[in-house]
Order: C-alpha cells, then sequence, then structure tokens
C-alpha cells in the first residue's frame, strides 16, 4: 500500500536493486530487514515493488534517522549476505522530500 | 536497468501507485509517458518495478526540470485517462537526493 507520509521535508531512502538467480534465504532475510527497520527510531514506512528490478522506498523522519538505520543495516549480516548473494547490483540514494500531492479514488492508500 | 546517475544533488520524483483492474490502455499509455519523460530537459532516467504496488523514479538534474516536467505531464491527456481508469491511489514525492552509494558485482547498472 501507498505509505500515509507527513507533511514534508523528511527523507526517502530509494534502494534499487537487479537480483542474481540465488533465491536460497532470500524472502526471510527481506522480512528480516523490514521488520528491522520497522522497529527503528523515525521510520516512517516503506514501499516495494519488483520486477525485472526491484525498487523498495523506506521513508524516514528525518536525515538522522536514515543514517541511523544504514549503521544498523550494516551490522546486520544479511546485509552482507545480500551483498555477496543476491544481489548483482544496487544503488541506494538518499533524499530529502520537498513536496508531494496525490490522488485516491478508493481504498489503497493508508 | 539501475540509472547511472550523476553526483548528487539531483532531483527524484518518486511515482507509487495502486492500479484499478482496468488494462485497457495502460501498457501504450505507459510507454508514451516514459517517451515522453526522456524527451524532457534534465531528464536523467528512470527505474520502473509493478508487484501489488508500482513505483517508479524518474531522475532530473534539478528541481525546475522536475517541476517542468510535471507541467508537461499535466497536459498529457493520457495523465488525466490514467487518474480515471487506471489508477486506485498513487501518490508522488519530488525530493533531492543528497547522497548515494551503490555496489556491481556483474552486468546490470548501465
Amino acid at each position: 500500500m501507498v505509505v500515509n507520509t507527513p507533511e514534508p521535508p523528511y527523507t526517502a531512502v530509494i534502494f534499487t536493486s537487479v537480483r542474481t538467480p540465488e533465491e536460497t534465504g532470500y524472502d526471510e532475510a527481506t522480512a528480516q530487514m523490514v521488520a528491522l527497520a520497522a522497529e527503528q527510531p523515525g521510520f516512517l514506512g516503506m514501499e516495494s515493488a519488483r520486477a525485472a528490478l526491484g525498487i523498495t522506498v523506506s521513508y524516514w523522519e528525518n536525515d538522522e534517522a536514515a543514517r541511523a538505520w544504514k549503521r544498523v543495516a550494516e551490522h546486520a549480516v544479511i546485509q552482507r549476505r545480500g551483498r555477496a548473494e543476491w544481489y548483482a547490483a544496487y544503488q541506494v540514494r538518499v533524499a530529502t522530500v520537498t513536496r508531494e500531492y496525490g490522488h485516491e479514488s478508493g481504498p489503497g492508500r493508508r
């Protein structure tokens, strides 16, 4: 679902990735990282989609919350395993959301 | 593929959407909007993925390029059709990318 973020400014971390064919442990690790992120201070929500490319955007109250999450994530063993096994390439972009607008014609946003 | 963006700062427009079941004309309209975006000044690239949620991130040289794209897109008939037919909900977030880092272990990034 579309995350119901607060009034900008807040921080978006855009994680774009290309997977390897290796599936072992991936879904479990992803669920663990999502649960870990949700426990962090300043976490606002996360959106995720995957086709040939995967895109996950996590939202944070501010830049410091996003930096703190990076430090937590780097210590997670599963992130190192991800680099070695599951991702052929990835790029992480940290951005300050300055404005937003949307549309809702029915259920879907929360 | 992961877009090969320049050194920050640059602008990211994060478009998150929930589709309706209506498929008629959607793929063609999407291809048209992608082609139209690619013609605009300051366009740096676009990444897209869809599962239950769709996420498309377009990258722009600066905020003014992103604003100009919004004006162009609003005049596209297909955007109004999109709101009426294809999207149950969407959210557009405009953000300034302040830092990025990545990893590449093989083909995939360009």
